[in-house]
């Protein structure tokens, strides 16, 4: 796949061409995004949602910049991107605190819903409706909630609170308290991180992109396909890393084992996993740069994407739900609740796991 | 399957001396375990595990004495036949319940250690390795365990207690002092079941069965296989109202919906698996009569059966956990621990309801 690129009929465009062009258009969508962000007041007011919106399209152009300065280092101006490649990586890490956090409440408040029975869905659908619930919640829910009055102690945002017991409602309400007040200072430090001297030395880096980009003397006759290609044996390096036969049998246990373990979250056993993810990310920016006007539409790389998207939520809301299990003074109904809920979010992550096996091996057999 | 059975062609065999050659052999089987366990002293002392082996024997007979009767009731006298079943049945599950709290006990001490990490096992070994540990845990521990020794508030009987968490911990004691209370109180039970004048009206018409069966008069001119048939349709009928299609997809987190609700245990979701459970074993002991010799070995109706009895056990032991967690003035800890427990217990659930589905497919194709 990563063996077709640029029309080789078409004397005027240069490899080079290929990657500045690339670089150009995110640093656009980067100032673009950033105006919007000041022109909306950093989500203090109104303009919440859209600021919101803003600093996500900050991240987007921000990973995208970084990915490229990395799978193409060859044909950038070396000193240059090896300095601005962590800046990068710092910014888009303090811009997706809040979004992770909001995420996370959805996600184990919605949980706690399916565990106490407040949402039966008929049988046959439970497994779409499932996938579904989890692609939307990364996003939807999050980017419409106003960050200016999520902050507090308020009852988790459940439809059918009738339902849950006093351990689920009570979990649910800790969660709630935890995690807004943890995507209330993440939203804070994106503020300040957004006002400070070392985001506007990042700002006028990618200023200076969006102009000229800063590409080596041989750069003009480079060839991508090796480095995109190296980014794409990268990715399957990693996967052959995985234990992918124990993903392959569904209910192994394995996400779970630990589960009690004295050690405290995150898990060990997860970082490979998240680890691919970030690989697949770049294989696929690399991609956008070789098919600029459409990547083409690979179903299996999207669904093999999309469980290790689901694959770290769960994971983050499984120790979220242990680490709220920690604090002093709950009842015991609340800190059951809470162990209930931490093996789901472990099973959503073995099962994750599961789905990511499916559709790589698919994905190898069609390739192959 | 159920076509084929005794040689057609041995003109001294009628279909009512199979029936009644099975149960003259399942009454004497009946009464031999009887004088064994009166010769061991009911497990009081010393014969503790060849008592405890005695009442396994005595239930293994009743429940397949029960059975004949019921599958092949008209051959049998109807009021003689109608009058002891619901007695066999009461017998069955009085002597059936120690061994069920030693064997529940077990799997979830087994289950704490597993979560705790305590017993890492290589990954490509997971699933054997538990699909051995279910058969083996539902027979061997709780008849090598003394049953006098057992009462107390010992902690649990893991081998390496050294990386369970204090909760782990905990629950595991917790559950080792209801478990082990009940066990005893089922023990106490079960002797005074066989020393009750209720018991001794089952023993001598078990005896009145070893000599002399009581057939009808038209019993010897009978069929048995519409009879058998009907118990296999029975099965199959049963197995058609469960929900396989979801029991298909791995993952599908069905077992854990209510996992929180406000109702107590057991879950109704389980009632038809376990019906179907009975209806398996009743076809089972209709095989045994047609075929005296053996029964042609199906590996796929034994996984099937085995996929049964751990859904059975994982929603017992699921259900103990709750129960516990409902146990006043527990600390967080232990609840989060019982939760987690729960959570996993249920997993197995649909983990066996999953392998039922998978080894039923299999049996359907290869009988089509």
């Amino acid at each position: 796949m990563a063996q077709q690129h640029l029309d080789p009929t078409d004397p005027t465009v240069t490899p080079a061409d290929a990657v500045a062009g690339y670089l150009r258009a995110r640093a656009t969508e980067f100032l673009r995004a950033l105006r919007t962000h000041r022109e909306t007041g950093g989500g203090a007011a109104a303009g919440a949602e859209e600021s919101t919106d803003a600093a996500l399209a900050l991240r987007r152009s921000a990973r995208r910049i970084s990915g490229t300065l990395h799978t193409f280092r060859p044909l950038l101006d070396t000193d240059w991107s090896d300095s601005l490649r962590p800046e990068l990586a710092w910014l888009a890490g303090t811009l997706g605190r809040e979004h992770a956090y909001a995420a996370r409440l959805d996600r184990l408040v919605g949980a706690l819903n399916r565990l106490s029975g407040a949402t039966p869905f008929p049988a046959q659908q439970t497994v779409p409706a499932r996938s579904a619930s989890v692609a939307a919640g990364s996003r939807t829910p999050a980017a419409a909630r106003p960050a200016a009055s999520a902050v507090g102690t308020r009852p988790p945002a459940a439809p059918d609170r009738g339902n849950l017991t006093v351990g689920a409602a009570k979990a649910g309400a800790l969660l709630d308290r935890q995690l807004t007040l943890a995507r209330t200072r993440a939203h804070s430090a994106a503020l300040q991180a957004l006002g400070s001297s070392r985001f506007h030395a990042v700002a006028d880096s990618v200023a200076v992109l969006a102009s000229e980009v800063p590409l080596t003397p041989t750069a003009p006759t480079a060839d991508l396909r090796p480095l995109a290609a190296a980014a794409h044996d990268r990715l399957c390096d990693a996967v052959t890393g995985l234990p992918l036969h124990t993903a392959a049998h569904p209910y192994n246990a394995e996400a779970l084992v630990h589960g009690l373990s004295p050690d405290t979250a995150p898990h060990p056993q997860d970082a490979p996993w998240h680890q691919v993810r970030l690989l697949l990310r770049l294989h696929r920016y690399a991609l956008e740069v070789l098919y600029p006007e459409a990547v083409p539409v690979d179903v299996r790389l999207l669904a093999a994407g999309e469980a290790l998207n689901r694959h770290r939520d769960a994971s983050e809301a499984g120790s979220a739900a242990a680490a709220a299990a920690r604090t002093p003074r709950i009842a015991p109904a609340t800190a059951y609740a809470l162990g209930v809920l931490h093996a789901d979010q472990r099973h959503e992550v073995e099962a994750a796991r599961f789905a990511f096996q499916q559709s790589w091996q698919k994905e190898a057999v069609s390739t192959s």
